[in-house]
């Protein structure tokens, strides 16, 4: 069911998004002593995967649902790619950020169109808020990752990235909220021959590493990393298919991503977010496992604050 | 003739090189008033247009002279391009550059394989030391863009931007010693529907801009732009066609540039050096006559010190 599901999904977000391309990199082939294929979702709408799943969990709403909107609360690219999803769709888009989210994503925000409520920096005032307009407007809530359509959503890139190579050996994505590295795996497990799914996570948010050990979904105490999109915890939707589909979570150091992320910026000329670097940069770690395979990489997402860089 | 040069040139770089993508940007498209084709040398071999110029120098020369090596003298691009040219073809290249040049650079001509002799950080000094070079080892001298074969290759971009997109009306491209545009120039007049190319120039380094109303070639008394390879004059070479083929160069701010290149870098995802962005910024500065028009922008490459950007 989740394959035609899948297939279902793709047909029906391909209009609104673009097909991304697929790069490579004799240099980085060379270091890594495999074959990579970057799935570059950092030149998708928006810059970033995120636009696939907002786009097809609005798609599924009804007619009466799309009439009353839809919320988020998010202060990253979730925030944006359900604007401009909402946009794109003529629905009205909700969302709630922190006071402390970067100027730079807030007016990524309105110039989609999307309507801002700021809150208090916590958790709990998000959601409140969050509540408080799905209560006076009827508006759709709709969760970054934990959501069944937006997982299918997000999986549509790895689909796209197994039509392009259909004998990947490997898919490697970051893991956040889990929505990505889900979506991949169901791509992997109904499209790909015999191709393994492996997750990357910074140490300093290793929530899904020990999750995936433990069997129960953990927290982070801290989320000192510089991949931002990372710092959120899995969900009762993502964990059951990461702890079914997934192979393996690999970890890494703050130093490894950004060394990761200025060998894609220099070498490939692209740009990529740090969260993306992270599954480059689990390969180079563990570059045993991959000697010789056809890895395929998803490159997450190119939103950076260019006043705020690593190196 | 020329017509047919260009032709064997494409035809001979061709296994050498790479053949760039054309990427657009609808929010650039929306901001210059025009629809804009950039051609991603950026993503081309050694990061730059340059290797089509060396390579195609390099293949013209007779089986003797290539068993004598190649040498120039450059702080930048072309001096990676002739060690990776000439690696490709198994030729020595012997490179002079001065001992002001960066370290990042002098790495990736070592990396080539390129022989690097280090030099005081004047043009005689640069120039007695490539003739020694040439003395001693019998060595071919190229120059980085005062070269009809140098020239032909550089053509070769726009030759291809024109085979991908006919009815261009524009060609824009930044100019340094010309090489770049006087061979886009050619290409444009033979290859082109009435595609008129246009030169983009800092105001800091307006040399070529001088020159072209002056009837000679005139240098410049300082060099304070941000745009490092265009702070070469032209040459006897390159002015010629560039007086009887470029319709037009255009002057830019420093501010103008580095707004330019965080544009693309912003909303394209793709790296590209300050001199790349010339060209952008005067397009969008002077927008009145590309109102509606098709104009193809060569992005003439991507390497950048990450450590030491403008933002």
């Amino acid at each position: 069911m989740d394959k035609q599901k899948l297939i279902e999904t793709q047909k029906r977000i391909t209009p609104y998004i673009h097909r991304t391309p697929v790069l490579t990199s004799h240099l980085i082939n060379n270091k890594a002593g495999a074959e990579v294929y970057f799935k570059c979702e950092n030149f998708q709408r928006m810059g970033a995967y995120k636009i696939r799943g907002a786009t097809n969990a609005i798609l599924q709403l009804s007619a009466s649902q799309r009439s009353k909107g839809v919320v988020t609360h998010s202060s990253g690219n979730f925030a944006q790619a359900l604007a401009l999803a909402a946009q794109s769709l003529g629905v009205d888009a909700h969302i709630v950020m922190p006071s402390s989210a970067p100027k730079v994503k807030m007016e990524g925000v309105k110039a989609y169109g999307g309507e801002i409520y700021i809150c208090a920096p916590t958790l709990s005032a998000r959601e409140a808020e969050a509540d408080r307009i799905v209560k006076e407007t009827g508006a759709t809530f709709m969760h970054p990752s934990n959501d069944p359509e937006v997982i299918m959503g997000q999986g549509t890139a790895a689909l796209e990235l197994l039509e392009d190579y259909p004998d990947l050996e490997f898919v490697v994505t970051p893991v956040g909220g889990g929505g990505l590295i889900a979506g991949s795996a169901l791509s992997a497990h109904y499209f790909g021959k015999d191709c393994r799914v492996i997750g990357a996570e910074p140490f300093e948010v290793d929530d899904a590493y020990r999750s995936f050990h433990s069997g129960k979904i953990e927290s982070n105490v801290t989320t000192n990393t510089i991949a931002d999109g990372l710092k959120t915890v899995l969900g009762d939707k993502t964990f059951p298919l990461i702890r079914k589909y997934v192979d393996d979570i690999i970890r890494v150091t703050e130093d490894e991503i950004i060394q990761a992320m200025k060998l894609i910026w220099e070498r490939m000329k692209i740009i990529v977010e740090p969260s993306s670097a992270v599954a480059l940069a689990a390969v180079l770690r563990e570059s045993d496992r991959f000697q010789g395979k056809k890895v395929g990489i998803v490159i997450s997402g190119g939103n950076v604050d260019l006043g705020n860089l690593p190196f």
